[in-house]
């Protein structure tokens, strides 16, 4: 079972629409806000708290999962939603925008990304057919194409040569991914690793040792049995996302979408955005590029951003979103409320009795004051990082849960205009 | 109310008994083991998931408490139950092992002990009377009289010189402690820092700036009001327990028990045990101590110890027992298990799709696998921590649930030879 997109509600006046995603692992409402469990977990919370705050979808980081503990690890334990004892959706980035990010320690090719390990130096390449392997391995229910991010601001030149790539990349990922859904396989363990793939190419890593694949560290065929506790993934195919790249280059996200449109994914998303550039050039972005996909089709907009960007990337089409700044934030004392963020740390709340956001119904705002978790996070203690990320994942979600109800009652203007005007 | 303390079964064969100590929070089931909450929270748990551990009484100290965020603060907040959102029982220390452990930045006289902080190295003085003012104001259901804990080993005269310093400090505390009990005023926020206390002695820490009292950072008068679903701290006063010193010389034990006795505590403490002496030792003074305390009131054996020893000191006559064993050790990736400390670092573990313990029934069990965990802490995620935090308070707990249950059953023999066949 691949996954199935129905639109609900499509407000009047903007591009918004509330959406019902079904996957292997559950329905997923939309729009949604996916949290980000970088290496197999949200930093700080249980898999029962994501459960409780109705998270239905999660993402994770192949680049992370493929350097530690492996791929191959995760594939033999029965996938990611086994090992992590996550039943609900998951989707996977290519690991192509973290690749990107190490800039001194990767070298783009035509055939993929050589890269070094910000762990230990060690040599790694990443192909659009490897990212593919990979994520079949890890078992997400949506993954996604590698692309080539570039930084912004970039030269038309940069941002051309990256459309292009990216488009090859594509045809690529998908005559791969094609392949092994054909054949049914979506892993096998096996003792010759995937750097075999590595070697098909003409550009090897400059390293006198030659490349090393983090894979071959777990040659040994997996026999790792899920506990009849755990959340056994069943039996389906991931399905697979195309990522429209073009920069702040309308053209060329028109040329980039389109390409991609032709090879027909079951879901687009928007990269390259919330990379720096001015935050409305990101809307007018955002909308253009929206507007230039399926209506019919999920559309995810990728590592954007504070709770005021999804309400306005909603009104402008987007269905899907993911962002480390709740709990990113939260590990730096920054809370979200609906008076604005704060940050614990500021002495004024040394004494301060009422909850981190006197307007929000989750569990630590019932319970805990402003005092109390300004002293953990003076103190120290792991408490204040656990409580504040429970509370920022609930503004979020909870951000998102009014969007689709201002969508379904018809009132999603009057919604936005509530988010525009908050401090 | 003060604390009740009744004996529902008794061991025939050694001196464990199970009991019932009534505190103004709630019930507490003895023997029991207490949770260090340090700094106002257990390392790495909500208070939710204390409560779902059954946790019936945390630990807390007065130490930290007093240099972070400050006892005035939270007494304005109106006590520790209060300000951490914890409404069952909280026994605090006098601060006085914390201060021992201070070693070159103490210095103990007739009147007290001054010391710096670990923190700032501010300089204070901690005094019996300041120790009981200091826990009045956190407002725990069971507080400690001042003692002087010395190290292992220490020759006789030390040992008998911090015997009796101990008992003078016990008498100092239970005035002290009476008379703000008669006058009824347990906690008041006041501009007149406590410092005046220490300058009434002739004792100044030498220091030419003066000693500085954390209080001082507090003199606004507090005015924090708690949010509705806070818990209400009681209008009760705090019991007063004693400590017996004495070390390893069963005379000063003897010595030191009857001195406190005469000054008529609700409960005693045994202190000074656990610190680096032979296990049978420790069991043999145990023994000794308790049978030279009331039967029909509590005996608190601080600081102590591995699973193994809770059992073995049951028996011995010990009712009540605290540890950072079992949250210090999973914060370094160690868990207690029913076949023993595990490592979950140790490579064997990578694959390992069992839960921490095959035998346990803990929630973490229930969901986790070993391979799972062991990968947390290798990436050096949070999650690591709170799950094993999670699973060694469980498995403590547990034991301590098994401990009262072969009471009440007459099996506690039994029970206590399993324990000592466990590898």
């Amino acid at each position: 079972m691949p996954i199935r997109f129905e639109i609900i509600a499509e407000d009047s006046g903007t591009h918004a629409r509330a959406g019902l995603l079904h996957t292997p692992h559950g329905l997923v409402e939309t729009p949604v806000f996916m949290p980000v469990g970088t290496g197999g977990t949200v930093k700080g919370v249980t898999q029962e708290t994501l459960e409780s705050l109705d998270v239905q979808i999660l993402l994770a980081n192949t680049y992370h999962l493929y350097l530690r503990p492996g791929h191959e690890l995760i594939g033999a334990a029965g996938g990611l939603h086994c090992f992590m004892s996550w039943p609900r959706a998951i989707l996977t980035d290519s690991g192509g925008f973290q690749v990107m990010s190490l800039k001194s320690l990767r070298r783009v090719t035509e055939d993929g990304v050589w890269f070094r390990s910000h762990l230990d130096g060690s040599s790694h390449f990443l192909s659009p057919e490897r990212a593919v392997e990979i994520q079949l391995a890890l078992g997400a229910d949506i993954i996604m194409a590698l692309d080539e991010c570039v930084e912004y601001p970039a030269s038309h030149e940069t941002l051309k040569r990256a459309v292009t790539l990216t488009t090859r990349w594509a045809e690529r990922a998908k005559s791969s991914y094609t392949a092994k859904k054909v054949s049914g396989v979506r892993f096998q363990v096996s003792a010759r690793n995937a750097a075999s793939e590595s070697r098909d190419t003409d550009a090897p890593w400059p390293d006198e040792n030659g490349p090393r694949d983090s894979g071959a560290r777990h040659q040994t065929p997996g026999t790792l049995r899920a506990p009849d506790t755990w959340h056994q993934t069943p039996d389906t195919f991931p399905t697979l996302f195309g990522i429209v790249q073009g920069g702040t280059d309308k053209d060329l996200r028109r040329e980039s979408a389109e390409a991609l449109l032709e090879l027909d994914f079951e879901g687009y998303a928007l990269g390259g955005l919330g990379v720096g550039e001015p935050k409305s050039e990101m809307y007018d972005l955002a909308e253009l590029t929206a507007a230039l996909l399926p209506r019919d089709q999920p559309r995810y907009l990728m590592g954007v951003g504070t709770p005021e960007d999804l309400v306005e990337c909603v009104a402008r089409g987007v269905d899907m979103f993911d962002c480390v700044m709740p709990t990113r934030n939260a590990r730096n004392a920054c809370v979200f409320t609906s008076i604005g963020k704060i940050s614990l740390r500021n002495a004024r709340y040394a004494r301060d009795p009422g909850p981190l956001d006197p307007a929000c119904a989750c569990a630590v705002c019932h319970r805990y004051s402003r005092a109390y978790v300004r002293h953990l996070f003076v103190a120290g203690e792991m408490l204040g990082a656990i409580l504040a990320t429970q509370h920022n994942l609930y503004f979020y979600l909870d951000t998102m849960r009014k969007v689709r109800q201002s969508l379904l009652f018809g009132k999603f203007s009057e919604f936005q205009s509530k988010v525009r005007a908050r401090p």
